[in-house]
């Protein structure tokens, strides 16, 4: 295909491999609804070189939870879907039975609203590493928290350096046993805009978010041994949107192949982004919401287990 | 045309008209580039109830600058660009030669970066109401300083209050000779966002603007009397982003009429706008730039006549 | 006595009044904790113009709630204490068994940390006059849900206005049964800060807090019947804590009177304020409590009843 | 002393040590005004271990710019100030006329008006790292720019981790050739508040500021060749203002001796803090002429050489 697909989402990707090929050996596919929520979940694997090509992303885990009433406001602060994330970071992550050290970092650029879900998230987060520091082992053996520390590394444009840079050399001092990574993805179409939670052991690559923050953040580029991300899609390519929607028209009137004529008219949209007017609320909501699941896998579900 | 022209500016607006009838009876329009600077100025008056039909504006006049240099960065923070602002505004503005007393409001959502053009320009006006009021006349005759104040009412969905109750409410008790208005606006295409200012004695009206705060605020809806309004777009509607797409997709591969065939893919885009990715850096420099103009106009400006 | 006392807490007030003379006709005190919680209220009622002199506060009812926990975290982010404000509110509210308007203000500055109090209240409020606007009386008695709106009028610094002014004309466009003002206090010693919860049926009067926006708002300066205050002290007036140190330095060992002498020294402070280290954290959580107490109040608690 | 001077300023350092001790042996200090301008410069240098001990600072350079009208506003954002700052760092560091690469670290908290400085600072940073590592030497060669990158670590309640483990993480990754550190600071008395910045080459040591931000930030621990700290005093240590009241009110009524007798009323006030009720516009002021200051040195200043 001439353009190429611009989702973060391998839900996407694998829907979009489907149209154009069928051919998805390598990649498992599992879905299934929550009862007593309306969460539904898919977890795709991309287990060979072959499935990570056909879905144009790496190898690995990839979970999706869509939750349609994620962006409406709620009494519980969506209390089922943070109880799904730490569920779902809990296997993801390494031995939560035993005390572990972890780094969330917020992504993205706490000034452009679509963009501020990662740097959001870190303002709710319960930070106990300074305090585990100070009393030791005891701690933990109280109060089974693990030890969580949290940067925001803020975007090139405003630091000079790369995200992957700054990371690297915080963990570099501080020896996480895993990092977490939250930052506001691109989805293909407006339909899982704000809906959909992915979680990932693959970290962060290269794609089409909503900054110019994307270097690679993976266990190799930052040395860690565990990279979890977690990503909401909250905009969309401005070129995916106008090219799907000639795609759709075009296959409407007058049969395939207009995907194939238009890049010319997309480069002017390059450098913009389709959002919705009311993304200031919703990222509000949904940083909580993720705060409040990291809060859940590293402090009280541990606590419990 | 099946797809209403979603533009807040009167230059768009214009083409558009001439685009699809050409007549334009009862619309002047004025054009010259400032000397000494990349400045195009174009004045569109609209005269009588014939132009306000062909370009769905009110009748008045619309000024617009257009300074593509507007969005660098820039040491003396685009001083031609602001002392050009103040010019425009002491024409539309009452009798400046003696005091005044203006209201600025601004206009949008401070939590939303595209829409927060209006509460930045007010966070570096000089504000002097207060000092007026204190030492009264003299001031002015010391200082030919008018009497700024002003108020950042925030959004429906923030304050369950229509903009224009608030501004109304406000001015009944300040009584102030003038308003002006700031908001963010909305543009037909890319091409002009960022770099395009409108400046015009109509005040504002229900449009394709970011929020949804835009119900009318004229010299009858807040009982003032003199409205100036003074905005730039930085967003597009998806929904004309996707459809002007099509519409010169569909001309330039298979003639005309494709735009008159597209609303049924439009409805899932009606609450989405496109925006540019470096949006925050470019709202801090125009809000400082149109601050700049302000306090030209009502202080310095002032000051030497 | 010299030195005035500067504190907004009818409470300081009334220990200072009693230390000074005793003579406290006219004010009645009652006190009680609260059973499950550890929250001791204290009510007092100043009934006559002796009392408001002895005290230096208007005639009316001003309840505080002392909350030491308050400042600390909590997973039901302090419900007992938000429920409590509830109760209170219930009670100097108009009749709320029928649907009330209900403007909310968020007095102080929100770029000031410790005078952020009032607007990040209004952030977290559940604004509803828009929806019942919309859907009328079928809205309240299907919800059981008060029209409520809020608004931030900001700091005359930045407005030129005086925030009655602004309450004023906005609430006389609106024209609310009941306006609630949530401001930041100031109290006499650093031992009340963030940990006391002021609600008064008399309005907001100048006082030490910490913005200069503390012109009277009452029912009487803003023409609206009922107008309840809700303040927590996080400052102490900086003249207030030399004063008061050297008063009982000088007590304790020089004898009295100490107080008398020290006007001398303390120009040099009248602009300041004392504030805590930590205030950022707790003003966000204050004001969570807060807003959760008046949700309750206005939504939840009215339906229940 | 039972009370230690809580000051971050070797100007009152010494002060205080002249009125202790007089012996000032190791501790060289230069003073000057400078024309055109209404700024006093004074230069302190401690020599040796002996000067150290008596001003509780380490040996190195400290200068400190005091400019009154440093918090009035002013059109040219206070150019003769940010000339000279940039003046007296071109002196503090390594060779600027061949190309540096420079690291700015914006310490404190910018939820905390008071010490929200050094991220306010960066803000306004010209960041040309990335560029420069685009471009390479050319580019040096073209804009006689140096590289420039910034970080803002933020505090250890919000990270659980120190500055100095941050700062050391990044610059190990980035290897600049200096670092320099913004930071609010406390002065010993209000008279200072705002109107003092001090530069000097010796970088952060635990002091009294405002955060708990203020582990030891020097070019041992974070292991980079030089590090420049340039601070504003914005707090003063409430303790220390009450100490100093009383021992002023203590000389002045009953001979002295009065701050040795102090201690035991301070204890309360150990976590507060003194600042001004205008500190958010003092703030933002304060943080552009530095800014300022910091690009004329980096970029302009440098291209004029």
């Amino acid at each position: 295909m001439a353009f190429q697909i611009r989702t973060d989402l391998a839900l996407e990707a694998r829907e979009s491999a489907e149209e154009a090929s069928g051919d998805l050996r390598g990649v498992s596919v599992d879905e299934y609804d929550l009862e007593a929520s309306d969460i539904h979940v898919t977890k795709v694997v991309i287990e060979s070189a072959n499935g990570a090509t056909a879905l144009g992303k790496p190898i690995g885990t990839y979970i999706t939870l869509e939750a349609p009433a994620m962006t409406e406001p709620d009494e519980d602060y969506h209390k089922e879907i943070s109880e799904e994330i730490a569920k779902q970071l809990w296997e993801l992550l390494p031995d939560m039975t035993r005390e572990q050290s972890i780094l969330v970092v917020g992504l993205g650029n706490r000034d452009v609203t679509a963009d501020s879900l990662g740097p959001r998230v870190t303002d709710n987060l319960l930070i106990t590493r300074q305090v585990m520091k100070e009393f030791g082992a005891a701690a933990y053996e109280r109060e089974k928290m693990h030890s969580i520390s949290a940067v925001v590394p803020g975007v090139m444009a405003a630091t000079g350096m790369e995200t992957a840079e700054i990371i690297r050399g915080v963990a570099g001092q501080t020896k996480p046993d895993a990092v977490v990574v939250i930052d506001a993805l691109a989805a293909r179409s407006t339909r899982r805009l704000n809906r959909t939670i992915q979680i990932t052991n693959t970290g962060i690559h290269p794609g089409s978010g909503v900054g110019n923050h994307r270097n690679a953040i993976t266990a190799q580029t930052i040395d860690v041994p565990v990279v979890i991300a977690i990503g909401i899609p909250t905009v969309v390519d401005a070129q995916t949107i106008v090219n799907d929607a000639i795609g759709r028209w075009n296959v409407g009137e007058h049969g395939s192949g207009g995907a194939l004529e238009t890049p010319e008219l997309l480069p002017e949209l390059a450098n913009f982004y389709v959002t919705g007017k009311d993304v200031d609320e919703i990222v509000k909501r949904l940083s909580y919401t993720i705060s409040e699941g990291l809060n859940r896998a590293f402090e009280r579900f541990g606590a419990e287990s």
